[in-house]
């Protein structure tokens, strides 16, 4: 069973403002460590300053790590989440859009540090930020506890970095169970279809 | 088509030796940019030291980025890949060890930057390993071009944060589709199961 603390629209801004540019920077580091062609002794230069940051960081940490609800929209704050954390630079990061009409939609970018084959996005990079939005349609914007059970995704053809949309929509419910599609595509059109199956937990049944 | 250059066994290591620190170093900033909870002005002093390690490694970058293999193994260095990149600060890493007889397992550790539910895996994040692995047995060792056609994934239970391991093997080979299956566990088993068809591009069938 979750815990939700609140959060205030006025605390959210704040602690944005604090963090997303520390994220950002981190995502820049990132992609310069894919790219960066220095000798040792630069590097060994970088790392002092890598470490001094990362001291200066760890002065105080979150040990608790309480999931918390936006107090306006009652979604929770997923900062930590590898798909959508603003404060996670493992994530691009995907901002989900809902229209409220059971339909979600993201356009973000994928760079070099998402690539599997030379010039396309790693299959396994697709398949997660396609479990993202089926999740997120399928749970009513994470309004509801729902977990993926199955997912498949059909390749149609490769998937470029740059530019790309996701889509996703809940195609029935059965009981327990909520069904999700959805596409991740390019310019040109669908590069990967995507199917799941997300299970509301027993412990959350009864909540409906 | 692919361009490989070689690299020496010698100047993989040194390599090696310069850029996993730097890796580390990433990984461990990643992972402190989410659990961080000092203040704006703390937070400051530490983009101060981010920026200039940017500065730093930004002096020379590879423009190219060309596929290099291995001159002993001819396996292709994929330093870059967000799955196994001993480059990217995205991937945990997964090192995939490969048996010779069809069948590949990794053993590695997903720590709290790649969690989606309280103290669970992100599915998407197990869909990235899961594809990697699945890729990496049905193309031989990456030695032959295989791409995800398609890829289908059932969540038996949740995943743990903590140490894992991953395994896939080979089920059989028809024409260009190579049928692929694979695990990802804890200490008490099965969590999340693979099925994977990779199929041989156009342009490689030839090559066999």
């Amino acid at each position: 069973m979750f815990e939700y603390d609140k959060i205030s629209a006025d605390d959210y801004d704040r602690l944005r403002g604090r963090y997303e540019p520390l994220t950002d920077a981190l995502r820049t580091l990132v992609d310069v460590g894919v790219h960066t062609d220095v000798d040792d002794a630069t590097v060994r230069e970088a790392l002092v300053h890598l470490e001094a940051a990362t001291a200066l960081l760890q002065q105080r940490l979150r040990e608790d790590r309480p999931v918390l609800r936006h107090a306006d929209t009652g979604r929770p704050v997923t900062w930590g989440n590898p798909a959508v954390g603003l404060r996670n630079a493992i994530s691009p990061p995907i901002v989900v859009e809902h229209d409220g009409d059971g339909r979600c939609w993201s356009e973000f970018t994928l760079g070099p540090v998402y690539e599997g084959p030379p010039g396309w996005v790693h299959g396994g990079v697709s398949a997660l930020v396609l479990d993202q939005i089926l999740g997120e349609v399928a749970s009513d914007s994470l309004s509801k506890a729902r977990f993926t059970g199955t997912i498949s995704l059909r390749y149609v053809r490769g998937t470029p970095l740059g530019p790309l949309r996701a889509e996703a929509f809940v195609e029935r419910t059965e009981g327990a169970k909520t069904f999700a599609k959805g596409y991740l595509m390019d310019a040109d059109g669908v590069t990967v279809e995507a199917e799941g199956v997300f299970i509301t937990p027993a412990w959350a049944r009864d909540a409906g």
